[in-house]
């Protein structure tokens, strides 16, 4: 099988398994990335409250933390919920929302990371350089100053935690430290809407729920993101109307749309 | 009057009289039902704090308690608007999102319906499954398993709690121990987005809050709600497509669609 | 430069300057007062921990707080954030949702008023009236009785706490106490949206951030804002698909159609 025949066999993989991805989520995007998670395939929860979180993620496929409304409480809630999913081997994806902004989030998802093994850590460049200590600059949740070289940047995080790393930008960049997949799929209109970052993740979360080789599931998943944007494009007549075209393409998206429009490079180790 | 005239009616009522809804509701769907709310011709709030809920209700035409994102924190507030309501003789309208998927939500949907009288419940077939003890698997919000016999598990649970219950699905079961009404209005793009269900629910609170026969009210929200789906889906070219022709479609929705498009049947007890 | 020139000016210095609008908001309308910020042209955060909240608003170029969803919690974070904004000249918009409806409200939005120098305050006739004492009745979040004159209303609010107060209605009146803008702008179907009133604040948060002369700010962003609602109106089936060509006209906004279309009168003081 080619790259993208193996990515078009693993979305299909999402729609038939149907994973629950369990969210821990920011409350600006929880109705977002639940539907997001609807369209790709899978089925969604949010659930945040420390009495129930363990015993709600026996029964996903994936786990999502995200850290963009964070409170002590709630991570704890990631913690507890994410220490089951580490016995269980769910795979937890981390979107350390505005990580570099505040102390409580660097120190926040730095101890996401120490605490708990997370598969796939999926932020902006500034959140990613500031996570790994190499520059950037974040300003609320956006990268403002791009980093220098995300690459390196997302093998020195994967490395620094043995997780996935990916950058997601102009090129998205997901390694495990060493491997490293470039996305070249995706739309301007994206920067357009708030909370496209998490619905990645969500989409990553959803990949990982059914395929382990998560380097190639985040690839995967962030191709067929920005393939979805790029087949709704022509119907944008600006933000509001991209987002309704994009959702119903993430939705319909198709073994031959990927396979036709996937752009994925795997770069030598 | 028919059947189909009364619905239509009582449609019309609701916009006429403008009942406040009161929402006790989960994080996901606040702006959806807050929408469905004017749309369909109430007015929403939402407002969950112990200081106040007591207060709010006051002025509310009906409560709706959504457990969909609980802590144990709102499940007091729940108790404490809902103790005024029935003070008032406010009806209140449950949705017991996920219950059977953790003791949690279990536990405290069963705690809502022991200590308060709840107008009507409105659940999926595993969440009602759940409270009846009639089986049914739920994973995450949405069930996995559906219940042998809905009817009989609805019947079961208003017999015990001395409520109205609403199974929503394929077609719809509203009961209240005794008769019951069946709803064959509704369409299969209500599956692809989340929360359509908690919406549903914010119709049957916004007919019940103008019309005290509460199984009746539920039986007409339920077709109102389903038929604007149908209405709406020639429109649809995907979920979120769907999503903004189903909103307008509430929006407009006149007597005369309703005496046209309305199936409901009620059967003997 | 004339009046509507001036606007279009203004209009384009938040798309060139892109400021952090810093949110502590609530539920319902986070993820439209996200996108609203986006579309007109600034950077949103939503971020309400009382361990970051002083920290994240040193970037900010404007706080919005909205009581929506108000908690005691949330209104600590409000005040923190507050005092650090009014140390660093950063200018606050307040929206004093329900204020009127419960007690809570009323006096949480005093508290604000009295504790910080709020730049603008942005209500309905309802809220500004209850908060000026005159008059007016807010059932849940809406104006159900206008106040009898909100201009007077406005005016004695303004006075009394020395800030600048926008009551948003069919017309909408903006004052410092002495000089008054009246804007003719906005449509019909705003009312049939939750949440159009907390994104008009964000968007006066927005040109706030950057024009200092706040009567003005505040007037030439409720004109732009309406202004787009007028231009949306003719895609508009309902108010699902108005929201989409709303939001989309918002992100599109020019110079051109502000300075034909924008409606703002200065009345002597």
């Amino acid at each position: 099988m080619t790259l993208n025949e193996r990515i078009a066999e693993l979305r299909e993989r999402v729609r038939q398994q149907r994973p629950l991805i369990h969210h821990i989520t920011n409350f600006v995007v929880m109705n977002d990335t639940a539907n997001v998670t609807l369209h790709i395939g899978g089925l969604p929860v949010m659930a945040h409250d420390r009495a129930e979180v363990a015993e709600m993620v026996t029964a996903a496929g994936a786990l999502v933390l995200n850290v963009g409304t964070l409170s002590p409480d709630w991570i704890e809630a990631m913690l507890i919920a994410g220490r089951r999913a580490n016995e269980l081997g769910i795979p937890i994806v981390l979107d350390p929302v505005g990580a570099g902004a505040t102390s409580l989030r660097t120190a926040s998802n730095r101890r996401l990371l120490e605490e708990l093994q997370i598969a796939v850590v999926r932020g902006n460049s500034g959140e990613i350089g500031a996570l790994a200590g190499m520059g950037g600059v974040v300003k609320g949740v956006e990268t403002v100053v791009e980093v220098d070289d995300p690459t390196a940047a997302a093998k020195a995080l994967a490395q620094q935690y043995r997780t996935v790393v990916a950058v997601t930008g102009r090129q998205d960049v997901v390694t495990d430290g060493k491997r490293v997949f470039l996305v070249d799929n995706g739309h301007e209109w994206l920067k357009t809407l708030t909370g496209t970052g998490c619905s990645a993740t969500t989409v990553i979360a959803a990949f990982a729920a059914v395929e382990r080789e998560y380097p190639f599931a985040a690839a995967a998943a962030l191709a067929c993101f920005g393939l979805a944007a790029e087949l709704a494009a022509p119907a944008a007549r600006g933000p509001a109307s991209f987002k309704v075209a994009f959702y119903d393409a993430i939705y319909h998206l198709s073994a031959d749309q990927i396979r036709a429009g996937a752009r994925v490079t795997a770069v030598a180790g």
